[in-house]
């Protein structure tokens, strides 16, 4: 390693999540799911997490209507769905049916989570930035629900298991073999 | 999957990336790197990143003194390296020198990329938001920087060779396989 090539800038940080992003509150605004990958945690406490939105998709209304969203982690078995997502709109397909998602109610706002995902995360919209060709939702997040089944006696929920999806410069990846845990380097 | 077991809010967002971010410009501040797992694309256009850092740390003021970070992408191989630059001070640590990083200038701003690393991003400091224990620095990517030997004649940085890194629930992970690439849902 050391020899590098200068690119102009771009957006190559990786590996990042990507997720189901579920909006509508279900009554005015309809169950909707797009994809993202422009998605991080910003903030320990309050728990918050930032995601890039076009300003033209479908579900800016719908975010921005209702002031709430969930961000649900799917597994790596869901890709092609994933990716299905994020590349036709919800103003022409009804993507909950279309992908047999079931479209559970979150428990503190009004939006979907998706049933099949092992993670979902209940966001309540604090602030908006338009940062150009992405507007940027930063939301706290208000609760968490994970798949029962992942869970163990001591309430700790098994990551490797969840075998969740990664994105890397245009790649869908799984995640691999786990390498150490925080703080690993010093407790030696 | 289906039951789920409700939560309080958290950061359970996952994988999210881990990075190695560098600042000082090597005169007035000297280079320092800490450990981020807070961090997320936020916009294509221009591209943009965000990073969440706690106020109380020694990288704070290298970068809102010199506006400027840049953001070092490690291999797998490197993760009881990025754990020690995550736990420790570099208010007390050389973390270039103990870890054997090489610190090498960046093309357009006066921060240091880790050599090291296949990727390094250059970020110029456009927004800083309070958000509670964080502040979410957020930057304009200005510049790339990749590894030669990952590159090919096409001029393609090939992601899987890189061995990048990842962080899931307090766990370091490799990439696993490729399961496909943006769009291939609807190319079949």
């Amino acid at each position: 390693m050391g020899k590098k090539i200068v690119w102009q800038g771009g957006t190559q940080l990786a590996p990042v999540p990507v997720v189901l992003v579920g909006c509508g509150d279900g009554n005015d605004f309809k169950y909707n799911l797009i994809t993202v990958a422009w998605a991080g945690t910003l903030c320990s406490n309050p728990p918050t997490i930032g995601i890039g939105v076009r300003p033209e998709r479908y579900s800016r209304g719908l975010i921005e209507s209702t002031g709430v969203f969930t961000v649900n982690m799917p597994t790596a078995a869901m890709a092609e769905k994933v990716d299905y997502c994020g590349v036709v709109s919800g103003r022409d397909v009804d993507k909950f049916a279309k992908c047999g998602f079931t479209a559970q109610p979150a428990s503190k706002i009004a939006a979907p989570i998706v049933s099949e995902c092992p993670i979902a995360l209940e966001c309540q919209l604090k602030h908006t930035l338009n940062l150009g060709s992405h507007l940027l939702y930063i939301g706290e997040i208000v609760a968490v629900q994970v798949e029962a089944a992942l869970v163990d006696e001591k309430n700790r929920f098994d990551i490797a298991k969840a075998d969740l999806l990664a994105y890397a410069h245009g790649n869908y990846f799984s995640l691999g073999e786990s390498l150490g845990t925080f703080g690993f380097s010093v407790k030696k």
